[in-house]
């Protein structure tokens, strides 16, 4: 959403190490770069991949205005002819990524970028700002949706969103991980969401009383008639004045009340005993609508718990991801070309877990024939053939543990973004992502869903990657 | 940053009660809005107000486009006469608010709007996405520098941040609050801050080995000799390699191996076995970076262990404010005009420090005159004199809990930045910011700014607010 060219949005290291690049004359040694996540948010056992559609503009909008080069130029670290290169940038690198909305998982490349060294090494800062924050706020989206169980969620967090620019993202992130709407009109106005919103308690405060703020406003909005009843008392005076007002304005004018909304208190208590006022009432479709800093982890308490509630308003904890606000997504050098071939590189670490995947590769799921249920994802190296009609996954981290599957569709989770410089790719609409997504989530286990430790889905490597794995492993101790 | 007409960044249901207030002939009733944060972060003492610049700007720019007023006209919820009022919006409102950089507390007002109901109510949203992150932020910045006690700290978080945006308001927020620079090189473009960078772990492995890495690194950047030393291993290899560098090119060219960076492992234990390698080399004035995954408790705790770190890289942990993503920055209604008259109002909580402080007021902090330290702030109506000489604080909370004060110097914190909708204040630079908010905390007592169980500051209510306040609570009861 940023309006300026974007070739500044990168780490300083970025450019003097494109500099350095540049002056040892290796801008056209081609690499191989792969963006993961290292670790699932929340040790949940799946994610929702984000963001492609502003990571394409921001590639294309990767540029520099003549100002921005000087002011390169005045940090006196680079050279005329480095400038001169970054003025007349063109991108001509491959891109490969998951389509938006497809659950992946740790480790696996959600993005593969092929180019030269300088231009792969350049966008790194870029590449992952535009992914990570939309791949953590549609997961956390996915598991709230999971949660409310069938119920309504609608997105309430443009005032404690980390910028109004994170606030459009996270309303996006929210549908495609399965909300209903959001308050935000601005980003119901940019992304075609449907919004939504009625009043606040300083609208009740405005009255001389809250029966009198209530049919007030049912009166200008008698077909969202959707009142909000904790100003004062939720149940000695909210509710009761809100079903005062569904007898002696709405139903006679052919209204319903439409739900309440409780926005303080215990939801759990609260909400059953208005609803038992609201039967009693005869209002028995009246909904009742409950906000007040709620995550996935409150909705399943407040849901075992029986809470009455049809509807829930997250705000803050969703749109921070308070409980987890970081990705730990990353952007990895994995190869590099050398007198033609294709040179597998690798970075040991102390952790055996977080030693990364090297070479160039493909990324592939297993469906289940019948079932359309993912089996598990392998990564291949590019020029490996897909087993069409049986297979063996095993643990990297533990090969004595294997899996032979058979009867399944192998489907490459990576599709082309970028060729040589050029978008090939066309994003859906985010109706047809929404609509991807759900189909998507419906192909994973439950068990794999579970919000509180989950069954680790497999992501394995195949012979060929697991023993040049091995032998770089050895070769670099 | 946002270049769009704001006046969609608001949450749907101001628009609903704005056009109720529209139907029921309210649109000229004048209210006050306080906004103010329920509860510092962390359980921290203070926080660092931040953010004004960008109100400023936003309100200018809360206007509507013709599609955006169509947008609003589809929803079928407004009259033609209320999207006219919209698209002819001018807004004539006051507002005061505290200079950015000024040290701030829980409950006291941080902004003031007096304004039409309906343009007051209008801007909540937008207000405070405003301002809720940049004071996150800038606290946050403020306790990792004062963890830092005096080391350098650059931000890094542009890879990790909630959007592009919020990159930038962090990596501003992050020098106010007294960080040295940023790797943000846009950061650095829009507002003048020193950027910083070398390499990565990619460039290492970019070569045949870490030696000749560093080694051409150094060649073509000679005078910003920072080598990032944990690719293979720390201490086996990379100090190993940066000494050598040092003698075999840095020093017999006339350059000096300016520092390492250490990015993984235990930094405590390897800052100071890399610090007794490089002394013993005799490069006691090469100094030692430490980066991943840090912020202010972890910086406490190396410094208690005597890590031998002399700056700091901040990431992920201040740009997302990790251990508290969320301010809980509000927009209350205290007062509203009748018949000429300003009528206070409150919202009753059945928690007593939830219930705001009603009626259009002033804030005032006494400083010591000797010292310049503040003494405690209060809060007094709007049209109470200040008292010059000799004033009794006293907890509202417990109000048996005194404190006498004479010999001060009694300060308004509220400025006017807008007068009936004219801004009336220039901002002050990011430079003159940076030193204000350094002179701001020397005003703090040490005991408020610890960490950890800070000592409580005083903020208190004027005795002629505290009656008006147990007397509107008693009526609302």
């Amino acid at each position: 959403m940023i309006k300026t060219n974007l070739g500044l949005y990168t780490d300083f290291y970025e450019f003097s190490m494109a500099y350095a690049y540049f002056k040892e004359n290796k801008q056209d040694v081609v690499a191989y770069f792969d963006m993961f996540v290292r670790k699932i948010p929340e040790n949940g056992g799946y994610m929702i991949f984000n963001g492609l559609h502003q990571l394409i503009e921001n590639i294309k909008n990767y540029t520099f205005t003549t100002k921005q080069i000087d002011f390169l130029r005045e940090t006196n670290v680079f050279d005329e002819a480095f400038l001169d290169y970054l003025a007349n940038l063109t991108f001509d690198i491959d891109m490969w990524a998951m389509p938006e909305g497809t659950v992946c998982f740790a480790n696996e490349p959600l993005i593969t970028i092929k180019g030269s060294i300088i231009q792969a090494q350049l966008i790194e800062t870029m590449l992952l700002a535009s992914v990570n924050y939309p791949i953590l706020v549609a997961t956390k989206a996915a598991r709230i949706a999971q949660a409310a169980n069938n119920r309504a969620v609608v997105e309430f967090g443009a005032r404690r969103a980390h910028s109004m620019e994170a606030a459009i993202i996270g309303s996006r992130a929210a549908l495609i991980g399965g909300f209903i709407g959001t308050s935000n009109t601005l980003a119901g106005y940019i992304h075609d969401i449907p919004i939504s919103g009625t009043i606040a308690h300083s609208y009740i405060q405005m009255h001389d009383n809250e029966y009198d703020a209530f049919l007030a406003y049912c009166k200008i909005n008698p077909n969202n008639a959707i009142l909000l009843v904790d100003t004062y008392d939720t149940l000695r005076s909210g509710v009761v004045n809100a079903i005062k007002v569904a007898y002696d304005y709405l139903i006679p004018n052919g209204y319903r009340l439409k739900a309440i909304r409780l926005d303080s208190g215990d939801l759990a208590y609260l909400s059953k005993k208005a609803r038992m006022m609201l039967d009693e009432a005869g209002l028995h479709d009246t909904k009742i609508w409950a906000s007040n800093s709620l995550d996935e982890h409150l909705i399943t308490d407040l849901i075992n718990q029986d809470a009455k509630i049809d509807a829930f308003g997250i705000g803050e904890n969703f749109i921070t991801s308070k409980s987890q606000p970081v990705l730990s997504g990353v952007y990895k050098l994995v190869a590099h070309h050398e007198n033609g071939n294709i040179i597998p590189k690798i970075k040991i670490s102390d952790n055996l877990e977080k030693i990364l995947n090297p070479g160039f590769k493909k990324l592939v799921r297993f469906y289940d024939k019948d079932t359309n249920i993912a089996l598990g994802d392998c990564m291949f190296l590019a020029d490996e053939e897909i087993p069409q009609d049986h297979f063996v996954l095993f643990d990297p981290m533990a090969t004595w543990k294997t899996k032979e599957i058979s009867n399944y569709i192998a489907k490459e989770l990576l599709v082309p973004i970028f060729v040589k410089g050029k978008c090939v790719y066309q994003p859906p609409s985010l109706q047809e992502t929404i609509a991807y997504t759900k189909a998507q989530c419906q192909t994973i286990w439950q068990e794999v869903k579970r919000l509180y430790n989950p069954h680790k889905y497999y992501v394995d490597l195949s012979v060929k990657l697991y023993e040049l794995k091995q032998e770089l492993i050895k070769k670099n101790q």
